[in-house]
């Protein structure tokens, strides 16, 4: 719609990095703008690439996009060289009412036509082992996927370089675009953004198994422990514990409760992470969104935004990249199952079904 | 005994520093090998000079020698321009069994003629409002003192340089004397050491109190909850939590588990934390010795030791700086009430009543 060669993208998270890479390996000239805050999103994230088990009854739009975008990820991540891991998940819960989520989403997944087995506490531990005594039921979800968002990030950055992307914390170039992709800190980037997107904090652990302890868990393991959700990620050395979800602005402090109950919540799932070192304790911001579906779509003729991805962004980054990268190019007929609800009227994106599309 | 103008002190944690800054400061040519592990003891250490509530039946020796230098340290702070905080310490516990631990100190401290004063829950209320409602009982101790001991790291490493010390990471130059003040690293430096000094592993948390919520206790709070000892030294903006203690050799790794005990615990005397930032999360090797005590003494012609504080090294500074600067000058009355005994038989210091050793 705008004939742009030029396209700067404020911010250099997953977003930001995989809309500039897919910008600049289709010939446009890209900069990045990046204050690179050590509580992005992104970076804090623990890396599930998971629609299934983060479903939930009234989020279909949200499972679709997501289910969608996951069937971009294994090209995604050849392209950049970064591993994936298959290994799925295991949703667990430790008191009855817990419980009572897991048959709830066993539910739901079923009705939406998808694969979900309950497991007894004796085939929970043929799985895991290192389940603890707590951890009295669970839920095999296959399908999910992980991937290192840390890694994920430095390939990304690097895939940008080797296209020619300018990545700093300013630029004073002009542009014919303007991509706004800066997670939560986005409401401050346009008017239109201000009463959308809000930030959700998040604090998350970073564990490493140290000698002679237990290794961590080969699947993702998603656990309710009374009452609280709590994920644990494998990582090559470790895991990654997450996460707590507060509505407080833009608080940067890892608090002493959430550490308390991430800890206490994730050695009831996997009592082995007493003798792990505790490696990193960080809190980032999630770009929230009334309905928490992303917003990616024209703000204005010359500015896009690509932001609202709250608990998804690492999941919904091939889709919003192939997406931004239609608008870029005004193609008249973008992705399907990306979203299209605009933060305001300028324009209206249509919707046209395409291959792959089965999903939704 | 030593003729010595050039000295080269090999560690640059408070020992060593203090033990620079007095040398230099008598004129001697002083260099300081520092490393700056971020293992240190007196780096990661909680602050506390606390020789009173530090005491218990068996450590009479330590008690001396730790009541010795705390009346070093009022000037000691003073020429350094460090503040030193003087609300005293309440020692408290939880549960019965906490409770008799008081009991004993209380009757200790009483046989060795100092004051301490038992509190109903009332009193250490009217004390110390934020105090939860598990702390049943506690022990008001007068004359303890706490120090920022990073900010008195900074100040030594300023005093030093004010007096031309050299401080680096490596040294070639010709020496007459060494200093081995390294920490529970000395072990490593001297075959007279190498059975004598161990590291003790500690792992402490630094917290912030955050706005809006209930600030720091005034006081040193040292408690026993559940048969572990856990302590609380405010800071301006908050406190430091400490400390687990681990014969673990020089494993550096902060556990969940020491993590997990030390908020839990820190919680149950000072729930207000709960909504204090975590700032860090440290652990560092005390340098352990079989009684206790310090090793200050000649280990040949030209070597001294100045290590082995376990958990008193700052509080044991001034005196260790005192001792060191004795042997340098070959002074043949050094100052009383230091550590006396000997790694091995090179030397055997005089000891010899001066004033103010009336604490004895």
């Amino acid at each position: 719609m705008v004939s742009a060669s030029r396209v700067t993208v404020v911010g250099g998270g997953v977003i930001g990095l995989s809309v500039a890479w897919f910008a600049a390996r289709a010939g446009f000239s890209v900069t990045v703008v990046d204050h690179a805050s050590p509580h992005g999103g992104s970076r804090v994230a623990g890396g599930m690439l998971a629609p299934i088990t983060e479903a939930w009854p009234g989020d279909e739009d949200v499972l679709a996009l997501g289910v969608e975008s996951l069937r971009l990820w294994p090209r995604f991540a050849a392209d950049l060289d970064v591993p994936l891991s298959a290994a799925g998940t295991l949703a667990v819960a430790t008191a009855p009412a817990d419980a009572e989520v897991l048959d709830k989403l066993c539910a739901y997944l079923g009705a939406m036509g998808r694969s979900a087995a309950r497991l007894t506490r004796r085939e929970l531990r043929a799985l895991e082992p290192g389940l603890g005594p707590l951890v009295r039921s669970g839920l095999s979800v296959p399908g999910d996927l992980s991937v290192d968002n840390r890694a994920l990030l430095t390939a990304l950055r690097k895939a940008c370089e080797a296209h020619g992307v300018h990545i700093g914390r300013r630029s004073t170039v002009d542009t014919d675009v303007t991509v706004i992709a800066a997670g939560a800190w986005s409401r401050d980037l346009h008017p239109a953004l201000r009463d959308v997107i809000r930030p959700v904090k998040g604090e998350i652990l970073r564990l490493a198994a140290r000698p002679g302890a237990l290794p961590p868990p080969r699947h993702t393991i998603r656990a309710h422990v009374s009452g609280r959700p709590v994920y644990l990620v494998p990582r090559a050395d470790g895991l990654v514990l997450g996460a707590t979800q507060y509505e407080a602005g833009f608080d940067p402090h890892v608090t002493v409760g959430g550490v308390r109950d991430l800890l206490r919540d994730g050695e009831a799932v996997w009592p082995a992470i007493a003798e792990y070192a505790l490696v990193e304790a960080a809190a980032g911001f999630r770009a929230g969104s009334p309905d928490n579906m992303p917003v990616v779509d024209w703000l204005e003729p010359a500015v896009i935004a690509a932001t609202g991805h709250h608990r998804n962004g690492l999941l919904l980054a091939p889709i919003t990249a192939h997406r931004v990268l239609a608008l870029l190019r005004g193609d008249p007929t973008p992705e399907p199952a990306t979203d299209h609800h605009s933060a305001n009227d300028h324009r209206q994106a249509k919707e046209a079904p395409v291959e792959g599309s089965g999903e939704r």
